[in-house]
C-alpha cells in the first residue's frame, strides 16, 4: 500500500550528541511516499502554509499546542513471551526467578491460542508507549515465534524476532530444545519464515537468539555461531546479569577466560551481536566486546527488579562502548522504554549514591558526574543509542534527510489559567460528581518552561497518554482516541 | 451536606500487619450518614442483593470485573507550591536545588492567582492518584497558604497545610521571615485560618512548619516549639536528608547533640512531630525519635533523585519506628503514592545490591530479606503506616468498624480473549486509522492471576487511570470520566 507524501510541520527534538539535544522549535519534515524524510526545513514561519515546490499536494500533520516529533524508541531487549508477568517477581533474583516464574509461563507456548493474545497485545502495548523497533525474545516454539513475527508484520513494526534457543544445563526437563542440532534447525526454520514474509529483512528480521549460556550446551552454541557467520543474521543474548549466573558459567565452560569468552568461542560474538544486561563485566571482558564491536542493551528496571546489580553505564559509554535501553519485560516489570529512560538515571544515580555516600562528600563533584546520567544520555541510548545497536543507525534514531520516518508525536497537558481545568474533581459542596477528562497524562505545563523543562517533565512524568501518534517507515501505526493525524 | 448511607459490595484489600494483606474477596462495607464504617460483611454471595436490616434503601457502590476497594493513600511530605517543578531537578544535590529551583519558585507565591492555579491542581491532582490525606509544604505565605487550605477543604481532601517558617542562615534574602517572631506569629495566622473554616480540624488541620534547622534560628525553632505545646498542632520538617546538610547543621548548632537534638532542645520533637527524609540518621538519633515517639516520613523518590541516599528503611521498621511514604514533590518527580510505592520497593533493592553485591553471594539469602521490601510492606507504609505518621490510624488507613470511609476504588483493564482487543493499533495492512480506546491504565490482567499478583501488577504498572472513584470520609472526591459510582 503506497504512503501519501506527508509534511510533518511543528517542532521537533532529537539526540545531536550523546550529551545534547537538538530542539528544532519550527520545522518542516517532508516524507516521501517511501517513507524516508526527502527534506527537513529548520526555523519556518509557522504561520505561513509549507508550500514547496512538488509536495503541494501533500497531506500535513501539523502539531498544535504544547508539542513535539520525537524519534521513536528503541526497545533492545524485550520478552515478549513472558508480558503477562510484567510486575510478579517477588523477592527472587535470577535464576530462581526463572524457574518460578519464567520457565513455567515460556513453555506454554504451544498454544498458539494463547501465544496470538499475548503476542497480540505486547506488540500493541509497546507502539503505543512509542517503540518503534524492538528486539524480542520469544520462547523455543517455532509456531508461536513465527506468529510473532506475523503480528509485527502485520501491525508494521520494526522488529527483531529471535526463537530462543535452549538445550541444557539450566533448561528444564519440559521446556528445551531435544538437541544442539535442534536448537539450530528451529532457529534456521524462523529464519526461514520471517523471509517468506519479509524477504528482504526491511521491517521484521530474524535474530539468532541462544538464551544465555547457563542453558545453552557449547554444541548448541557452536551451531548457532555457525548459523550467525553463514547467514549474517543478528545475536542476541544475555551476558553477566549476576553473580551467582557468572559463577555457574565460570564452572560450566572451565575452558573459557570468562563468561563472554563463552560466546566468542561459538563464533557469537560480532558487531551483530547485542548483549543484555553487561552488569559485571571484567576489564577484559569489556575489552573483547569492544575489540568485536558488539553491543549492549541496558536493562535498569530489571537489574534493580531482581538485585542483579547497577550497570556502570557511564563508565562503558565513557569507554565507547556502543550501549542501548532494553525494558526486558518481564524482569522489568514495564515496556516503556520512557519509563526506563528514568529507571537508567536512577540507577545510575544508586550508584552515585553507593560510591560517594551522596555523591558531593568533600567536594567530589567532578566524580559524581562521571557516574549520574543525564536526561539527554538516557535519551540518547533510547534512540540513537538502540540504532546503531541493532545496526540501523543510519536509517532510524534521529530525523536527518534519507533516515525512515520512525517517530512519535509527543503532547504534554497544558494547565488553564481559569476554571475550565481538564482535571475536574468533585464539587463535592455543590454536590456535583466528579469526573476526569479524558485521557489527560500526568504531565502538568504551566506555561513557564523551557524547551529543556518540557523534556525533563515527559521524561520523569511522561507515559503512554503523551505518545499521541506513532509512525514507522512513514505509516501511521498507533494513534490515540481522539487524535487527529 | 449530608451523605446517602451506601453499601458499598465487592472484593476490597486492606494491610492486615506490615507484612500481610487481608484480602476479603466478597464483602459488604456499609457506610452511614457520618460517612464512618458501620459494619463490614465478610464472604457474602455476591450474587444475592445485600439486604441488611435498616439498609433497604442505602445506595449501592458494586464493583463488576476486576477490581477492589482499596484505603486512600496518605502522602506523609509533599511540597504543594513546588508542583511545577515536578521532574525539573537536573544534576543537581539538596543544598543547589533549593538554590537553583525551589527558592525562585516558592517565593512568587505572593501572587495568588498563581497560588490558586498551582494549588487547585495539585489537590486535584493527589486526590486522582488516590491521595485521600496530605501533608504539604506550602511557602512563607500567609494568604497563599490559606488559601491551599481553603482548596483543600472545598475538593475534600483530607489535608495538614503548613505555612513554612525559615528566617535565616541557608533562607535567601528574597525569601523569608523578617524574624523570628514575624515566623511564630504567621504560623500562628495560618493556623487561626484554618479554624475559622474546620473548626475541629477534621478534614483539614494546620501543622507547625519549620523548613529545616538550616533556614531556621534557633529563636524561630524555639518559638515554633512553645506554639507546639500551647496549642497541640503537629509538626513536620526535614531531617538528616543529605551530607553536607547534616555538616552544615553542625556547623550551625555547635551546641546540640546532632540534628535531631536541634529540634527536641526546641521542643519540636513529639508524637505529633513527622520528620521527612532520615536518610542518615546515626544510631543515638534513632534512640531519641523513638523516645520521643516521632514519626518518619520515607521519600525514596526525591532521595534517589538529588542523590541524597537510601534511607535503611526495613531496618527501621524492625527497630518499630513509624513510618509513612511521601511523595516529596518536587525533590520527587510524582505526586503518586503508587509510584512512591515502586521507589520504596526499589530503593530497598539498591540498599541491598549495594550492600550484598546483588544480595545473594555466597548464600546470604537471609541477610538480603532483612533489606528487601515487600509490595505488602510497601502499601503498609502508604495507608496504615502513613495513618499512624499522622496520627490518625484509628480513622483512616483500614476498613474497620468504626473508621472513616477514606478509599479508593480500583480497577484493572482485563484483555480480552477474542478480537474485540480495547488497545487497537492500526491495522495498516487494510488501511484503517489505529485508535486507541480511552482510559484503559497500563496493567494488563490476562486472567490467570491470583490476587496477589493482581496487587503486584497495580503497584508496579498501576497509575491514576486504575485509581477510578476515591471517597474521603464517605463523600466522592474523584471519579474518572465514564465511572458511574
Amino acid at each position: 500500500m503506497a504512503l501519501q507524501k506527508t509534511l510533518y510541520v511543528g517542532p521537533f527534538i532529537h539526540c545531536r550528541t550523546l550529551t545534547t539535544l537538538d530542539v528544532c522549535t519550527s520545522a518542516v519534515i517532508g516524507v516521501g511516499e517511501d517513507g524516508k524524510i526527502a527534506f527537513v526545513e529548520r526555523d519556518v514561519d509557522s504561520s505561513q502554509s509549507p508550500v514547496k515546490q512538488g509536495w503541494e499536494d501533500a497531506k500535513v500533520v501539523r502539531i498544535n499546542g504544547s508539542g513535539w516529533f520525537f524519534p521513536g524508541f528503541i526497545d533492545t531487549h524485550i520478552h515478549a513471551s513472558q508480558y503477562p508477568n510484567a510486575g510478579i517477581f517477588g523477592k527472587s533474583t535470577l535464576l530462581d526467578w526463572l524457574n518460578t516464574y519464567t520457565f513455567p509461563l515460556e513453555s506454554s507456548f504451544t498454544d498458539l491460542k494463547k501465544a496470538s493474545r499475548i503476542y497480540k497485545r505486547i506488540v500493541s502495548r509497546t507502539l503505543s508507549h512509542g517503540t518503534t523497533t524492538a528486539c524480542y525474545f520469544a520462547t523455543i516454539h517455532v509456531p508461536a515465534t513465527n506468529l510473532l513475527a506475523d503480528i509485527c508484520h502485520n501491525k508494521g513494526q520494526r522488529a527483531f524476532v529471535g526463537r530462543v534457543c535452549m538445550d541444557s544445563h539450566l533448561s528444564p526437563d519440559f521446556y528445551r530444545d531435544e538437541s544442539p542440532a535442534v536448537s539450530r534447525d528451529n532457529a534456521k526454520a524462523c529464519i526461514d519464515h520471517v523471509r517468506s514474509i519479509d524477504p528482504t529483512f526491511d521491517l521484521v528480521s530474524p535474530i539468532i537468539t541462544p538464551r544465555f549460556a547457563p542453558s545453552c550446551s557449547a554444541e548448541a552454541l557452536d551451531l548457532l555461531g555457525d548459523l550467525h557467520n553463514e547467514m549474517g543474521v543478528p545475536v542476541q543474548t544475555h551476558l553477566c546479569e549476576n553473580h551467582p549466573e557468572i559463577a555457574l558459567v565460570k564452572e560450566l565452560f572451565p575452558g573459557s577466560k570468562h563468561y563472554t569468552d563463552v560466546y566468542d568461542n561459538a563464533g557469537l560474538l560480532s558487531s551483530k551481536t547485542i548483549l543484555a544486561h553487561c552488569v559485571h563485566l571484567s576489564a577484559e571482558e569489556r575489552d573483547l566486546i569492544k575489540l568485536r564491536n558488539a553491543k549492549i542493551s541496558h536493562c535498569p528496571a530489571s537489574n534493580a527488579a531482581l538485585t542483579s546489580g547497577c550497570a556502570p553505564v557511564k563508565e562503558m559509554l565513557r569507554e565507547g562502548m556502543t550501549i542501548g535501553l532494553g525494558t526486558d519485560v518481564s524482569g522489568g516489570y514495564t515496556p516503556s522504554i520512557l519509563a526506563e529512560c528514568r529507571e537508567a538515571l536512577f540507577t545510575s544515580r544508586y550508584l552515585c549514591i553507593s560510591n560517594e555516600g551522596g555523591g558531593i562528600v568533600n567536594g567530589k563533584t567532578k566524580k559524581t558526574d562521571e557516574i549520574k546520567l543525564s536526561v539527554e544520555e538516557a535519551l540518547f541510548m533510547a534512540t540513537r543509542g538502540g540504532a546503531k545497536v541493532v545496526g540501523l543507525e543510519d536509517k532510524i534514531g534521529g530525523f536527518e534527510v534519507g533516515m525512515d520516518w520512525d517517530a512519535q508525536l509527543i503532547r504534554l497537558d497544558h494547565v488553564s489559567d481559569g476554571e475550565d481545568e481538564t482535571l475536574v474533581n468533585g464539587d463535592v459542596n455543590g454536590g456535583e460528581e466528579a469526573t476526569f477528562a479524558e485521557d489527560v497524562g500526568m504531565v502538568d505545563v504551566f506555561g513557564h518552561e523551557s524547551w529543556d523543562d518540557r523534556v525533563n517533565k515527559w521524561v520523569y512524568g511522561g507515559d503512554d497518554r503523551n505518545t499521541k501518534a506513532v509512525w514507522v517507515k512513514g505509516r501511521l501505526v498507533h494513534r490515540r482516541q481522539g487524535v487527529s493525524v
